[in-house]
């Protein structure tokens, strides 16, 4: 029943993969090289282009999961849910160096791609599978990674037709935004300029 | 009364200034080259570092402030609230090249900080003031701008000790997250890993 990808797990076309960035929420980012995988928390990432569609995020020096990108060449950039906030914590807390069975540890639940080698962080509402554009000066500089979405996914629960539909879904799918150690906001209401105008 | 910068008008630690970013909300990003100014919208606005702090805001070859930054070597990253986005709107769908009085169309106040000829935003919940890091490579091939936070402050009815207080506000105050043309969320609740853990 936990199997993934499950059946609302569904394609996002590539030139609305900004959409699952774009309101800025916290990530998830995992990587695998050969046996090596690890997965961490990033508040820093960021879309950087519409087509073909390129993402920004900080990487810092400590994290195994770098490492791990810089021989694999490849990441997978995932937005969690509320309901995921435990997780989120720990992933992000918690460093593959000192302790080496953090992803056992954390519960974290991965899955692949048919012809990739990437993992994929279950229950997450948005996935971002990018190709390393190598820039060693901003990676050296700037901790600054920058990738092409080569695919990108969604639950249909939470995102379809090119929209975020967090008003229609329980509030365990918002997103979550990082302000400093254990603390978030979830995303709230959906707002128009439509509206605005409209209300007296 | 209008008048800014207000009595509400506080700084922000530089160690700091990265909490006025991390929860992804769309920025205005202002800038002034002589008698040459202009206020955009971006919604790719991210933190890079702590300290020093330093920030990322991807701006297209189109807009005249980004021409702007490129001769001046500064800009003003501002987080606008829900009160202005009309404003936010108008500013990021009309361009200066388009429209020479698109600010005065748009009715932005802006306002000036002691020895510096950069314009700040009226009426935003916080503000960072950056000096241009130039990294022509990103700039050209990406489109990517970064910049070294020289000062920051808040609006201290919503930022204050620290810490954001969108919780305790009107909801005017929100910060607004970019979804696609005129659609927004709003922040929304304050959760923590800690509430989270203690509940049922």
């Amino acid at each position: 029943m936990n199997d993934f990808p499950n059946s609302h797990f569904k394609n996002v076309p590539l030139e609305k993969a900004y959409r699952l960035l774009t309101h800025g929420a916290t990530v998830l980012v995992s990587a695998q090289h050969e046996q090596q995988r690890d997965v961490m928390a990033a508040a820093w990432a960021c879309a950087l282009e519409f087509k073909p569609a390129k993402v920004t995020v900080v990487l810092d020096k400590s994290t195994m999961t770098r490492q791990i990108i810089e021989q694999s060449g490849y990441f997978v950039l995932q937005v969690p849910t509320y309901k995921q906030i435990d997780l989120v914590y720990q992933l992000g807390t918690t460093s593959l160096h000192d302790m080496p069975n953090k992803l056992e540890k954390s519960g974290v639940k991965l899955f692949y791609l048919e012809d990739s080698e990437q993992p994929l962080v279950a229950g997450c509402s948005a996935w971002l599978v990018c190709k390393l554009i190598p820039e060693p000066h901003n990676q050296q500089a700037h901790d600054l990674f920058i990738g092409e979405v080569i695919s990108a996914w969604a639950d249909d629960r939470i995102f379809r037709d090119g929209h975020w539909h967090f008003q229609d879904a329980d509030p365990e799918w918002r997103s979550l935004h990082h302000v400093a150690g254990g603390n978030f906001y979830l995303i709230g209401e959906e707002v128009s300029v439509q509206d605005r105008l409209k209300s007296p």
